[in-house]
């Protein structure tokens, strides 16, 4: 929706993507998904979002109570919600313990081409397209993690949203939506707080006039926002 | 230190490392920094850690505040560390609006190569094996985000020095140490905490036996960390 930060870095449209899923039906490489459905997605295979948008979401194992409460109660882990990857981008799964990713179609009629990455030795060009999609997400990631450093779970707030609106977001009349309804649980588990907070927390950022809602419950940037408006300056 | 997740992941030795320094260094395109000192770093262009290490450093400035303050007070902006970069590693700078990446030499007689994307364009396999490198990064920094999420600070703090000694640390007789030296102000800023909050959390991990010192108050995991363990079951 913004300019990408350098040209380079511009998700650019996938040059061969149409043949790449001519070849992705041909061999049954595609899969669609409902909403909230799991993509049942392995280390080591290379996923493209075909049509819908996909929710990474990561759990994390590591617990500071006592070692054995940690090994043996799996259930305590907590899931973190690590972000979107919408239509025409790649994404992976990293099972690292005692970190576990995970991906869910976000919603209905997502649809899944997964490959081996040899299968990419007969498009380089379109695997250098797919690196510098993750490149791209990497560097998204790196401006994620600045706001998920900031002391007040407000802060953390603002920014986490500021940021998904810029890289997803739709435009209206009166700013931007984000075209995807998103729990206040999945935003807590994204910026370590709580539902009870988000809450809270978005009420007052509402107050505040920094974000808004867009038709039923989406959340939205006001286009005076001086975030925004820095940015268009 | 540990195996990667899956063999394509891994970070691959640079094949045409020694011809890219060479170059470098006939096209001063390499330069040397002392501790702490600020790396010129500009968007667009391509850095790699010749030897030492880099800090990221990202800094927000999008806070709940008063939309005035933001805008007038750029003092206001936390600044966040957002990874370390080692040798034989590459790494770029986005800038954002209202994020800022920043990169500084971590440690002395930290060398770093710049190059523009173009000049890879001699170099295609060397340019796949950076995107690659990227690629790995974002994978890191998803298992990062994964603890983030975490609701308990001691949770954050305890899975953000497993994740950084699990790629950065080396091994001694009691278990793997972190390299560097990292204040728990840089600690607090990387997981949206303080340093008083960080140092006493220390403590509470130290009495647990979760992490533990090595030389000169280097963080360490200790060989008989649970986490650890349940890697190599």
């Amino acid at each position: 929706m913004y300019p990408i930060t350098s040209p380079s870095d511009s998700s650019r449209p996938f040059l061969t993507w149409q043949r790449i899923t001519d070849w992705a039906q041909e061999h049954y490489r595609c899969r669609s998904f409902t909403k909230d459905e799991k993509i049942p997605a392995r280390p080591g295979l290379l996923y493209l979002v075909e049509r819908g948008s996909i929710r990474l979401v990561g759990e994390a194992q590591v617990s500071a109570s006592s070692s054995n409460s940690r090994i043996s109660r799996p259930l305590e882990a907590e899931e973190a919600f690590l972000g979107f990857v919408g239509a025409g981008q790649p994404f992976e799964i990293v099972v690292q313990s005692p970190f576990t990713l995970q991906a869910f179609a976000h919603v209905d009629q997502t649809s899944v081409i997964w490959l081996y990455w040899h299968d990419l030795d007969h498009w380089p060009h379109f695997r250098r397209e797919v690196l510098d999609a993750f490149r791209h997400q990497h560097q998204r990631k790196l401006l994620w993690l600045s706001t998920l450093g900031q002391r007040r779970t407000i802060d953390r707030l603002l920014g986490f949203i500021t940021l998904l609106i810029e890289e997803f977001g739709e435009p209206f009349d009166d700013g931007y939506y984000l075209p995807w309804t998103l729990t206040h649980a999945q935003i807590g588990s994204a910026i370590g707080s709580t539902r009870v907070t988000v809450t809270r927390l978005m009420g007052k950022l509402r107050q505040r006039g920094l974000i808004c809602s867009y038709a039923d419950n989406l959340i939205a940037l006001p286009s005076d926002n001086p975030v925004l408006q820095k940015r268009q300056a």
